[in-house]
């Protein structure tokens, strides 16, 4: 891979195949963008397109980009948010963190918070977390019948299917990281006290289900990486090169859909202003 | 006033009196930040300042900030939103715009909606337009019975103490232009074709009321300016200068506030991460 890798040679390079081992799927990539200034410049400029694509799309408004951020605990999804979006801003971007459902959700099925907060035309939706905990920490802590665990897969790739025929392009990534990786960045949330309002002591019970939940992650890239909504597993224990991927892809995404200022019904010289 | 004027003398500058009279309120205020390189570098720097303390806000998560940007057509509400907090980004940070009511609101009191849009803690909330419409357009355009807007001055002072007294910093300005600079950026929407999808032939409606829509942001001043919530009129034909003090006065709120990491109910050597 050359030192200025184009969009597609990166895209194809985080692709998901048929049969995703986690294990053999290196999470540093460092022949992928090697250098980091380099990286961080990319960053800079892609940031700065979408955020002018962001624009046209807000302006358009007949159709929206998903993001799906997944990924265990501390790989990365806030981190992310912040590197890729923060130039575009606050305004026609909603960031929607899924957590453990409240009584009213839990009322419903498993979509229907889901569903709610699908981007309305011309915005930028960011899912921190998703639809995929019903599959990935429902299925690890036994959290509904497997038979209904088992259903969700087909589901979930029909529900895709529906808001890409409605408009809504769809763009999934796994942040991958190793287990090395997340004990550092456990360990530095007990020892930076900036970032001890992050621990979560559950993530210890998460992290010794190690094994199970890449198991889960495995199935679910396997069971619903579709045509219309692929997923694409982002090598993730370097923050800047995660951070430049993801820009990367977003970035290509914005400019295939092409988003264009809406054509008038009127002609300027109709109007006078006094 | 001075080349650099600290935030504090900025909000004194723009604070609301007992009785304010728009049409004496210069919507320039050359005297104020005169030097516009020096007004941008200060906006920088308090974006990257309001930045930090949003993160310290969003981990506290205890307390909200509440921002209302009110203003007549084309008086820079979305141009604020993007200057101001485009360095904060997405994360934590909820834009809401309020249009003309749907059915379901409607359906509801007018602070129904309103209530709902409340930033949840930890968050920056910030209102394009507000409840403030309901005494505005609602009362320029007779939406409403006379007698059911003159109460409502007084139940949005209640609300708001009400979200005061619940942790929800309140910050209100209203951007102020003149009929002069409308009638340029009104211009310019219909001669930029990248600014027409921003056309609504509404807007010269509403432009030929300009005297009664004064008188009501006058009278919604004098009524609602609030200890716990005061106005704040900022001069508006300037954007970089109407940047320059929103930020600044963001900035500082948010420092008053002194948002801080919550404390801990465990010591970091009680867990080892295998």
């Amino acid at each position: 891979m050359n030192d200025k890798p184009s969009a597609t040679d990166i895209d194809a390079a985080i692709a998901v195949g048929a049969k995703v081992k986690l294990a053999t799927l290196d999470t540093r990539r460092d022949d992928l963008l090697p250098d980091r200034k380099k990286a961080e410049k990319q960053l800079a400029e892609d940031a700065a397109v979408i955020n002018t694509l962001q624009d046209r799309l807000f302006a358009e408004r007949t159709r929206a980009l998903l993001v799906v951020l997944q990924g265990i605990d501390t790989s990365g999804k806030d981190g992310t948010v912040r590197a890729v979006f923060n130039e575009t801003g606050p305004l026609g971007v909603v960031v929607t963190p899924f957590g453990r459902p409240t009584e009213e959700e839990l009322a419903h099925d498993y979509l229907w918070r889901v569903h709610r907060a699908v981007p309305r035309k011309g915005f930028i939706g960011i899912f921190n977390r998703s639809h995929y905990e019903d599959v990935l920490v429902a299925k690890v802590r036994n959290l509904a019948p497997a038979d209904a665990i088992e259903r969700r897969y087909g589901e979930i790739v029909a529900f895709e299917q529906h808001l890409v025929n409605n408009g809504v392009t769809v763009l999934k990534f796994m942040l991958h990281i190793s287990r090395d990786e997340q004990k550092k960045r456990l360990q530095d949330r007990l020892d930076d006290p900036a970032k001890r309002w992050k621990w979560n002591a559950s993530d210890l019970e998460d992290r010794k289900l190690w094994d199970d939940y890449q198991a889960a992650y495995e199935k679910m890239l396997r069971k619903t990486s579709s045509a219309h909504a692929p997923w694409r597993v982002v090598p993730a224990d370097r923050k800047w090169r995660r951070n430049a991927i993801i820009a990367s892809v977003v970035r290509a995404t914005l400019e295939a859909m092409n988003p264009q200022y809406p054509p008038v019904s009127w002609k300027p010289e109709e109007f006078v202003i006094e």
